[in-house]
């Protein structure tokens, strides 16, 4: 029976099949994520895999259900397996956000979902860091968010010659637009134009343009002059301030996508152009208000930064660990007759913090200490009787081979990672 | 808008609600399991948490279909969310075990979901530390489980006085049902009856009991006996060479409700009898070869550790510590001209591994103390400039309140956790 499509397995390294995925890179990822955020004084939220449809139909109307994987329940509930996590936050924040001080300075790695058709190696889910700080209007509050995203990157060993944040701003384009167009219901159909422009044909863009009454060469110039608003100076002299000035460029090229931006959005691109954007977000200072039906009204902003485009970048890149089982500890049992003390041996240096693997059944001396090394095991430690009938522990460094014999309180105490 | 019925929100602590779980306490109680399991040198897994529903009806038959989070999707295929984790477990071991030296020895933290008529307080999910080793017949399998289960418990700081394990067998059961009962085919129905044997009256376990042709004295007389069986046997000596003989014993009432366990079962319970089982497992020796059609044949052991109870039990001992952000350094900017280089300062000290928070806008020095207070931070760090114009940083302790004035450099080397 298989798995389904579009989903992953995650297997421990090293992997069995290039269909598969690695567990440890996968915690190696969440393990960075929280650190860095925790460094920036973030607190950790979760909530439901899945949550009503109307969350999502609320926010980007009834044409996003097409990409959703929504279902039915037994309930006769609309439900859908969450596609992204901002209106979840701002569930939670708007039923609770009177007990927490403002500014809210929250993340999460939530798997997120989609149902498209399914196409070959294309995935059905994902896992995303979520950051947002929320109740703060100050573009303090931007360079804050943008300044984690640039240190979370640089966590893994990632450079400016690897990645730029390109920054940008959906008022600078809303004001583009309204200057030159008067029909402001169409402004979210020009921004989806802007999005596209990278990725289009130029004569499809100019001909969408066209109807807005724009022409491509006057979008082109704009982007092009790529001239900072006073908001983007002020981010950049924040960034700048904390030693961050490379790390990010202006480029109105990006608008992102989603409706519900209304102030600075910014995306992460690898700088050699190879893969799809690692991250991007913005401010969507209306959203908790809608979600909440006009109860709660909170300036916000926030990024997703997925798991499968980072994998990519960091493996082209050389940056992934390989990965084992880290034991510190493979414990030889030659004599069976000191088995018991060998698992008193294993039991307490496991008690002191220390990783140790065994061989669960008698076993030839020469296979047991195979089986260390294939695992890496860090050393090997062997319970032996001295004449006088005392038991000492024969402990040996698999890097260096250097021997040496201690009392079996003397291993604890040397392997204690206490 | 709210969340589903039996889904819970996780809110950092101190929670805002009753209603509300905490991300904290859960990330603590991952972090233990994640942790232990390493130390007993198992690799962690995951897969999907659907899964197409035949996974499941495979193994337990169409009437397991009630209980389960099921649905159709777009595309007409019968989807589950994930129950339990074993059949995934199976399937992903079938798919590869060739690439994995026996016996593996895999655990994963999955979140789990079923679909019961919704009672108040009732969970639709939760989530569960599953271990599992695959490939060993040898009994020394099943104790090298039940000692790491044992220690898991034993990592959030409950003692033999708080939980016992309730060890049994599946066999031995067998064994009492075909030495007197020729009707092979019924052995699921009779251990049905003593799975429910400390739930239900004793007048309607007779009842049924006699249907089969038992009496309710004979079981309680062999549960009351509680004769060790030679495997048991092995397994306790094995435990008390481990020094954790104080925290098993034989007791024949635990049988385990799932058709699929073939020998060893077991479930830990605290000792005052509160709570329902924290955990339980045991052997399935027949289920990756049912999962894989008869193409993987592997003897197997495991357990299920859920979060729920767990978390009940370490709040009524009182052993969940208070969580709070775990801010190393605020930084107080009460000079608005030196709020660039705290700026840096703060970067600094992030970059080396140090948890910082800072006002992002301007406030009040007393307003930002305060705010420091608040959140817990162990220190302040306030930049300076002296008279003869260069910076310097003073760091004060919050609980000791002792202050030192030092470089920014010293302050970053200071706080260092690289």
């Amino acid at each position: 029976m298989d798995r389904l499509p579009g989903f992953r397995d995650f297997y421990p390294e090293p992997l069995p099949h290039s269909d598969v995925w690695s567990a440890d890179a996968r915690q190696y990822i969440f393990d960075k994520w929280r650190a860095v955020a925790r460094r920036y004084g973030f607190r950790e939220y979760d909530g439901p895999p899945l949550e009503p449809l109307e969350l999502y139909t609320l926010k980007s109307g009834d044409e996003i259900v097409g990409q959703l994987y929504n279902f039915t329940d037994k309930g006769q509930r609309e439900i859908a397996l969450r596609p992204e996590m901002t209106p979840t936050l701002a569930r939670m924040v708007a039923a609770h956000e009177r007990n927490y001080k403002k500014p809210i300075k929250w993340f999460a790695i939530p798997q997120l979902f989609r149902y498209e058709r399914h196409q070959k190696g294309r995935l059905r889910e994902h896992f995303q860091f979520n950051a947002d700080i929320i109740g703060e209007n100050d573009l303090a509050a931007d360079a804050e968010l943008i300044a984690l995203l640039i240190d979370t990157l640089r966590s893994f060993g990632l450079t400016s010659k690897d990645f730029v944040i390109r920054l940008s701003s959906r008022n600078a384009w809303q004001d583009f637009f309204n200057q030159r167009c008067p029909d402001t219901a169409r402004a979210y159909e020009f921004y989806q134009i802007i999005d596209k422009l990278e990725r289009e044909q130029p004569t499809a863009s100019s001909e969408k343009l066209a109807k807005l009454g724009f022409s491509l060469d006057e979008i082109n110039s704009f982007i092009n002059a790529g001239t900072p608003t006073p908001e983007l100076e002020s981010i950049l002299q924040n960034l700048a301030a904390r030693g961050l000035k490379d790390f990010v460029k202006v480029d109105y090229h990006v608008i992102r996508g989603l409706a519900y931006y209304t102030g600075v959005v910014f995306e992460a691109f690898d700088q050699q152009g190879e893969f799809r954007a690692i991250a991007g977000g913005g401010r969507y200072d209306n959203l908790i208000k809608l979600i909440s039906g006009g109860k709660v009204d909170l300036p916000a902003l926030g990024f997703g930064f997925g798991d499968v485009v980072l994998l990519e970048l960091l493996r082209a890149r050389d940056l992934l660990p390989k990965f084992d089982a880290a034991i510190d500890v493979f414990v030889l049992i030659e004599d069976e007759t000191l088995r018991p003390p060998s698992l008193k041996l294993i039991h307490d240096l496991r008690d002191a913090g220390c990783a140790v693997d065994y061989s669960l059944t008698p076993a030839k001396p020469d296979k047991q200490f195979k089986r260390a090394q294939e695992i890496k095991a860090a050393h090997t430690a062997k319970l032996e009787r001295n004449p006088s009938g005392e038991l000492t522990v024969k402990i040996r460094n698999l890097q260096t081979r250097a021997e040496q014999t201690v009392t079996p309180a003397q291993a604890v105490l040397q392997f204690s990672r206490k």
